[in-house]
């Protein structure tokens, strides 16, 4: 029944109502095993674990993500509002992990996926899942290479991800310099609208439907940054910066729990302050017919899983990728005072610290 | 100090309100970040992704489990029984994990951790969890490099590891040859013995305190087979498989989900058969003053959780491995036919087919 939803999200003429309804309990976890490695490379199916090859001379970069009905999305099955669809939570799973490869200025090289299962998840749903984490990973050629599923009364999804990077070049969030200009690689706030018009779809009545389904498809498949990271190495190799080779010249992190969150890790990690300039900020042009300044600005610093990057960079460095990188925005400045400022040149509004307080918290 | 604590776990006498009671939300994301972060080294931590250097030449392996509470483990929130303390689950976490680097023939890197916490949660038992998987993971010098802390209304524990093997040492299942003896690198059921006597500590009065504490640390605190890798290796380099580059001699796995699991998954990987020998069984000496013979064979087939390596290799190279690997013992034989019997030579008990029916299925 439920999955009637999850199908149609994705797309309502494949309905099939009789393999719907099958559970993971009634075909078994052998079978389960079996329709999941479908998704996967025949090589790296049936081994206690995947054998994958880093390229000589690089380093390998891991990341570990848990994604967990009720609190990262709502499957349905613990909730009565579904905002994501099997396929969409597969989608972001994966887009949450290519996106911390991308913003350590990694390549990726694949993921395992361990999931727990209640007995009565559909098999549909599960096939659903790895049919929207295919679909995020083979943009990147990504394989998923192997996993674990297991029993658990609450749907859950660990994902790993493995990536590479010359040792030279990764991207860290405690090297911020004082003077670097700070840029963000797309529009905040996106993702939050969507997530408003979903579990409201009575609100945002001013904008247009194209926004409605932009900010709905910024919420359901967020796109990780992954190309931005040839740009910008390409961008240093190009400049003086290259001869440096003691200090990667850009740090950064990227903006999964929020644009203030990034700014402030990243401002923590590297022991300096930031000045974000209010009319900067990127936020959504749409926003203008719906949100109040206030709200706008919010959505924008504390909205959360936009999964742009957040990078620190000389000025010069920084024009650069903005001139090349579509969408991206040079938005403050990295200062030696340590705390996190959101100025307004023009005056109108006083200038205001920034905290975590607004931001995402786990518990 | 913080030993007693996590003893307190088990033991309620010792339970000491003022530190116990602190709960995960009460001192938040954070600052429980900051706690466990001190269990991994200083250089991986506080960026999106740990950095980690593959040997030059070498494949990368991973692998990944998922365990939850009530599952896999009771922490005592969700079930009355606690048979497994924070830091023992921390340990079995661990061990599963190397134990399927080592099943690859694989040398351990380091793990990132993924921990979905209920907000009720002692921040003790997490440090408990973390003290067991840096307890197990320093015999082998290997850290852990990152992870993830998030909300969830179940304890679940998700591990990725990471190891390197050079990439024609990998083991397969898939791989054994008819002919090829079996060897296992320790006795069986033991885990499963210890299980028993933790639910039920009234059963197996006959045995003497230190058979009853060995069972408990079996399942307890089980150890990968890590220290057979290298053995391996050297008993085939000093061989005439040496210089067969186009295939490994050696095929395997661990034996986590049973003995009978993984011969079963061997064969069916290999398209091959076994027989294996009754009296050559691992099956520890003790059960004979506890267990029917029936019995004793049951929980050695099927117990589970031995976390010992199962391997197929030509007999010279397991009769040497045999002489180096206390315990080690030759249990049978890779044959043509594709059924596994388990025989008895002596002719008492008629021959019998194994099937996975007995052992772990996950739903």
């Amino acid at each position: 029944m439920f999955a009637v939803l999850i199908e149609m999200a994705v797309n309502p003429q494949n309905f099939q109502p009789q393999d719907v309804q099958q559970t993971v309990s009634e075909i078994g976890e052998q079978e389960l095993l079996r329709r999941v490695q479908q998704f996967c490379p025949a090589a790296v199916v049936g081994d206690d674990a995947a054998v994958l090859t880093v390229t000589p001379g690089r380093s390998l970069v891991v990341t570990e993500d848990v994604l967990v009905d009720g609190v990262h999305f709502s499957s349905g099955f613990a909730q009565p509002v579904v905002t994501t669809s099997a396929a969409d939570v597969g989608w972001r799973a994966a887009a949450a992990n290519l996106s911390d490869l991308a913003a350590m200025g990694a390549f990726p090289l694949g993921i395992t996926v361990g999931l727990g299962l209640p007995g009565a998840v559909p098999v549909a749903w599960v096939e659903a899942l790895y049919t929207g984490m295919s679909a995020c990973l083979n943009t990147f050629n990504t394989p998923i290479v192997g996993g674990d599923i297991c029993r658990s009364p609450i749907l859950t999804v660990a994902i790993a991800a493995f990536g590479e990077v010359l040792p030279n070049q990764a991207i860290r969030r405690s090297t911020a310099q004082v003077g670097d200009a700070i840029l963000v690689t797309g529009l905040h706030g996106a993702s939050r609208a969507g997530l408003e018009l979903l579990l409201h779809p009575e609100r945002g009545e001013g904008l247009q439907e194209r926004d409605r389904l932009f900010f709905i498809r910024a919420h359901q498949r967020p796109n990780p940054r992954l190309d931005v990271v040839p740009i910008l190495q390409k961008v240093v190799a190009a400049s003086r910066y290259n001869a440096s080779q003691e200090r990667y010249p850009i740090a950064g992190m990227d903006s999964s729990d929020g644009l203030a969150d990034a700014v402030l890790q990243i401002c923590r990690a590297s022991g300096v302050g930031a000045r974000l300039e209010r009319h900067q900020l990127p936020i959504p042009p749409a926003f203008a017919t719906w949100l109040s300044p206030q709200q706008s600005v919010d959505w924008v610093l504390y909205g959360g899983e936009d999964f742009e990057l957040v990078l620190c960079l000389p000025l010069e460095l920084a024009n650069q990728l903005a001139a090349s990188v579509p969408g991206a925005a040079i938005v403050g400045t990295i200062t030696a005072d340590l705390a996190v400022i959101l100025g307004d040149r023009t005056g109108t509004v006083p200038d205001q610290v920034l905290t975590l307080e607004k931001g995402f918290q786990h518990f």
